[in-house]
């Protein structure tokens, strides 16, 4: 890519950045768009949507960047709980790293590779000219000035690996408060046991009570065993469905009745009236899920129970201990919160979990294989040459300069979004297929997936821009992978910048804006189901796609630091962006519908080891490259050195993220013992893990409150 | 190597073996040598060297077979322990195994690869023909008949495995059984913790009992801190020396005074009593020892304890929850037996223990790499016309027919062994350097070491029959392993039929005649110093080499299983040599020094299924180069499924291995509730881990029980 391709591409990015500010200032001071931009504070009932109209509504301010800056980070952990303040860290993490990175790569190794004259590079022609006179390409093969570049590796890996360990034991440390400075809550005290073992002529439940009245009698409080309701969820859902559409009905009805036919479709049959009709169906719906309610309560048992105990230390005993002498029987686990808990796919025992845990790899192998076809595809586009070649007929439009930029400098990417954009729902439907018992388990796992997905097919797959056998076939070399790397990567840096730029940047914007989640509401708005006016979703993060495309720069960041510093001041502004952009979501939008207490920061953790040991390898690969074999094999101490200190982390740290300490619970117990409220507390505790599709429904009595269901799930 | 070449070598062999039977059964007859040859008996008072002689004592008898053979598991099991009924367990099983596969191998694979017509032999010359005729290289490319092979290899996989399960379930169940009959033991109840914070103005002791007093109430029984005593063990070491010859030196008063000189190295200065310069030292001695055990025990203190608690759940607890916030403190593990604690090397927190495993490693790595040295030696010894290159003056001995098929098929495997012999040592050596706190754990990990020495270092080594670095580049080019191992192993099969002959067969022969403690006796005997009679030590089993030979002849039968199958009849009978010989030196022999629960099983399992894995690659390869590509790809699930097999046993049967499970603890602990016993033991369990070191001496007052505090660590 020339120098002027990417100023195109910064141009129109930096051009919808401004747009979308400029849209986000003038939207979100329209009145009907609350639910859009702040449907967190109306949910909490601290914004109102007002009519008042005036012209100041009508003009861009910055007003929102000011309240987005000023809340502070207790604020933040009080409104939107640890996950949040995690996610700002990491935002403040690469900050720091980028910072130090921008100011070493554009004031020391930028000036040091534009004074190379490796390329031969024609200064009088420069907008014409490739990026890489910036990157260290352009440095004399066998240069002492490699030096320069080699001791900022060393001194770079130094400071990130500072910067991890201070984040990772700030986290912890925050976990631990987090912990101390919260109530008596089910998930603490509740254990999930799966592979409970079958006894003749008893039922699961009264196993589980023998169990541990047995062998935890002083800890033991009660069990709720799990039953089979997939088929009661559906005839729930259908249910839900149709009190809404009778809700909007009868909301109508004043105005004009409606009727249908209660024939095929609706089409023939007699005329029946609408309301009357939906009635009729709604009282056989519910009868329905009342007699599958009673036979679920009387044989579905599932071999798992969530079992309770009066202390989170007795809780605790039974989670760690294994409990039977058969290993896979008695499977602790902890329990999620109890509005947490994913009820649809409730595997009990180990095979089936362990199978389909070995499906959804397989099944994530094979997509990350197949999403390759359209890589190669918009990688193809980058190549005008080989555009002309496929498409003849574009060739008089491809030779005008303006096209041709976007076609190189912004579409690739954009095409390859739309593609990306597809990738978190199914890694987030194949993780719920995995086995977890809760939301947040499956959002991780799908976190993780999404990652490794990122960096497998935008990383290696634009670099080795080849098929997928040529991907693999690198694995089964491991001995020319740092040199193929080291040729291959620097020669992407303009790409990146462009993806920087295109993604990051407009991506962001995007997210500010909120346009689809906009156009939904315009739509609904308009169409005659707006009327409920009151009913709307206060959406969560999507952890599971957020995490990873920020990890993701980071990586770009961290690999290119040496090797094409000019990425580095497009990545800092991203990080600014996002750093505001993202308080602001979270103060106004998103409202946390589950907690995992700063589980996330291990997978940030492990992904920028892993960019650490990308950087060394690539740093081994290309001072050999450049004939300075002596840089190249100091550079060997360096990954190893970076996996050492991660393996401290992980003993360091992870634990704490794993369980809480017998410290921390003990502690926590004592307080309580002199809390009147406990008793209150285990009172309730005993049915917080109810089912939610076992609960009695009143729809027909009381049309109003048809979503009760799905609110009980949160009520506990 | 050629027929005849194995026949010299298989002829020398048994006429060796046979000899050692005979030598034995009229050597262990002998009074005199009943220390050398059933120590164990003599100490347990069951046998007493007697004088009366008779003829028959010079005849040769198979009486000691019989008397092998009929011991029940179960008494090898109350005499011996667990680990001895593992080890017997080992050989089973691969009695069971090659019975299979020496059926399969003998009369199905033997006379397909007989009847092949690859390597156009010529059958009027069989003895001076190579033994490949009977291996899969003689079977014709893209022959039919391979399919043979393939489906042995499927068959053979599922018994194995078969094997496996059932093998682990019974020793698993055995285990459990077996704490299920224990008594109550110190181990049982206690835990090691490291790691302890310091407090100001309290001492580490202080710490601890305030912190488990704190966290574990009711459960919590006592503290034993840990001590620096590496200096008092040296100085109690000296005095054991001084007092034994001061022992026998009184036993000679009686004929003859012994002077001395009491200057330097006793050759100058004045002339005194020998036995009363003997007794000056030592009292000097025994008071540098008092002086030392007051100091250590005022100021030597380690942040490392022995907790014991009241009920072994107590302890269970403590050592799966984690207690500290930081998970680098308050570090908890499994306390070994009070005699198998290894006192010298007592590393107390995180970080030494884990730098010192590091440094282990690099230089488990480097021992590797050096030995390669004479293995490539040893190879250019079995090629006759390397040999004569470099030592011309050899060419007319080499002419001789015998001499050169000694030279080949003996001598080799005759240095390899003796340069092997020093490694266990060594690995011991090493591994007692690792932060293990116990002797059976340091054993646990050299044994681990060796295998995976062996392995790499003959098998690897001769197959690859190259440099390092040759066998270091099969490692970095994984796609090429397979057809480079299938086209070298095949052709090492007579190389490794010698060595299990040689070093099977002689070697568990030269175990039976047990020739250097045989030699040191009479050495002993002859010299002054075998005076005192009753001094012998009971040796234990050197599990740390003698493991990794039985379990590296294990690979070698399944590796060469469908190459080479006329290898199956020499294993079967070495198996079937070691099976009597281990039983009879287990019940007569070895004594157990501590007690692993049977942890040595999960090493033979894995190694089993790396065999199993090996093959498979092998298959792989080896079709692959018979122009049999289906057969190569359909061998891939092979593998696959192995390792998901050995996936399943790891969590089904790994556990146990590991900890024992609440039910257990619980139920032995109610059953002691009512023991009257349990309170002596609850005393004697406060002080059973004091360092002996740090026991009150008695030389001087009574000089005959000189070896004490060597017993005291055992007596508890």
């Amino acid at each position: 890519m020339i120098v002027s391709a990417l100023l195109t591409s910064i141009g129109i990015n930096l051009a919808i950045c401004i747009f979308y500010f400029t849209l986000y200032s003038i939207l979100r001071k329209q009145p009907g768009n609350i639910h859009v931009y702040a449907p967190r504070l109306l949910a909490e009932g601290k914004s109102q949507p007002g009519d008042r109209f005036n012209l100041e509504r009508l003009l861009p301010s910055a007003g929102w960047v000011r309240r987005a800056w000023q809340p502070s980070e207790e604020d933040l952990l009080s409104k939107s709980g640890l996950d949040a303040v995690v996610l700002m860290r990491v935002f403040i993490f690469s900050l720091r790293v980028f910072c130090f990175a921008g100011i070493v790569g554009i004031f020391i190794l930028l000036p040091v590779n534009y004074l190379g004259t490796q390329l031969k590079i024609d200064f009088s022609d420069l907008p014409n000219e490739s990026l890489d006179i910036f990157s260290i390409s352009n440095v004399d093969n066998a240069s002492k000035r490699l030096w320069i570049h080699f001791t900022a590796v060393y001194v770079f890996t130094g400071v990130v690996c500072y910067l991890l360990y201070y984040e990772y034991n700030y986290i912890s440390s925050k976990r631990i408060s987090y912990f101390y400075a919260s109530k008596p809550q089910p998930h603490q005290f509740t254990i999930l046991v799966r592979g409970i073992p079958l006894s003749a002529g008893k039922s699961f439940s009264d196993t589980v009570e023998s169990f541990f009245t047995e062998y935890h009698p002083s800890t033991y409080l009660s069990n709720l065993v799990v039953r089979q309701t997939n088929k009661l969820q559906n005839l729930i859902r259908d249910v839900n469905i149709l009190c809404k559409r009778l809700v909007n009905l009868k909301s109508e009805n004043t105005a004009q009745k409606k009727y249908t036919r209660d024939g095929f479709l609706g089409l023939f049959g007699r005329k029946v009236d609408l309301v009357h009709h939906h009635e009729k169906l709604l009282g056989d719906l519910e009868e329905n899920v009342r007699v599958e309610q009673l036979g679920v309560s009387l044989s579905g048992e599932v071999p798992a129970a969530f079992v309770s105990f009066k202390f989170r230390y007795g809780a605790a005993v039974a989670l760690h201990i294994q409990q039977s002498i058969n290993p896979l029987e008695w499977i602790t686990e902890q329990a999620p919160e109890p509005y947490d808990v994913y009820w649809p796919f409730f595997s009990a025992s180990f095979m089936p979990i362990w199978v389909s845990k070995l499906v959804v790899y397989i099944a994530c192998f094979i997509l990350t294989v197949l999403f390759l076809i359209p890589v190669v595809f918009v990688q193809g586009l980058t190549n005008l040459g080989q555009l002309e070649t496929f498409f003849p007929f574009l060739k008089g439009i491809l030779t005008i300069t303006f096209i041709s930029q976007i076609i190189t400098g912004y579409l690739p990417n954009l095409i390859l979004q739309l593609f990306l954009k597809i990738v978190p729902p199914i890694m987030k439907f194949l993780s719920s297929k995995e086995g977890c018992i809760s939301n947040s388990g499956i959002l991780m796992s799908a976190c993780k997936k999404v990652l490794w997905f990122t960096i497998w097919n935008i990383f290696f797959a634009n670099v080795l821009s080849g098929s997928a056998l040529s991907q693999v076939s690198i694995i089964l070399e491991p001995k020319t992978i740092p040199a193929k790397l080291a040729a291959a990567v620097p020669a992407q840096a303009s790409f990146f910048i462009a993806y920087v730029v295109t993604s990051g940047w407009t991506g962001e914007s995007s997210e500010l804006v909120r346009i689809i989640p906009l156009i939904c509401y315009c739509i609904r708005k308009l169409s005659s189901c707006c009327s409920t006016g009151d009913e709307f979703d206060v959406p969560s993060l999507p952890y599971e796609s957020e995490i990873p495309r920020i990890l993701f720069f980071g990586l770009l960041g961290i690999t290119y630091f040496f090797l094409a510093p000019l990425i580095l001041p497009f990545l800092l502004a991203y990080y600014c962006l996002g750093y505001i952009i993202y308080r602001n979501q979270l103060l106004n939008v998103y409202d946390p519908k589950f907690e995992t207490g700063g589980k996330f920061w291990p997978i940030v953790h492990n992904s920028t080891i892993f960019s650490l040991v990308l950087m060394h390898i690539l740093a081994v690969g290309l001072f050999g490259l450049k004939k300075l074999p002596l840089a190249s094999s100091l550079c060997i101490p360096l990954p190893i050195l970076t996996l050492l200190f991660n393996e401290y982390c992980r003993k360091r740290f992870l634990p704490i993220f794993k369980a809480y300490p017998a410290e921390c619970l003990i502690k926590k117990d004592r307080e309580d013992q002199n809390d009147p409220a406990m008793n209150d507390f285990l009172d309730k505790l005993v049915t917080a893990y109810q089912d939610p599709s076992l609960m009695p429904m009143q729809h027909s009595s009381n049309i109003d409150e048809y979503n009760t269901p799905l609110l009980h799930s949160r009520e506990v």
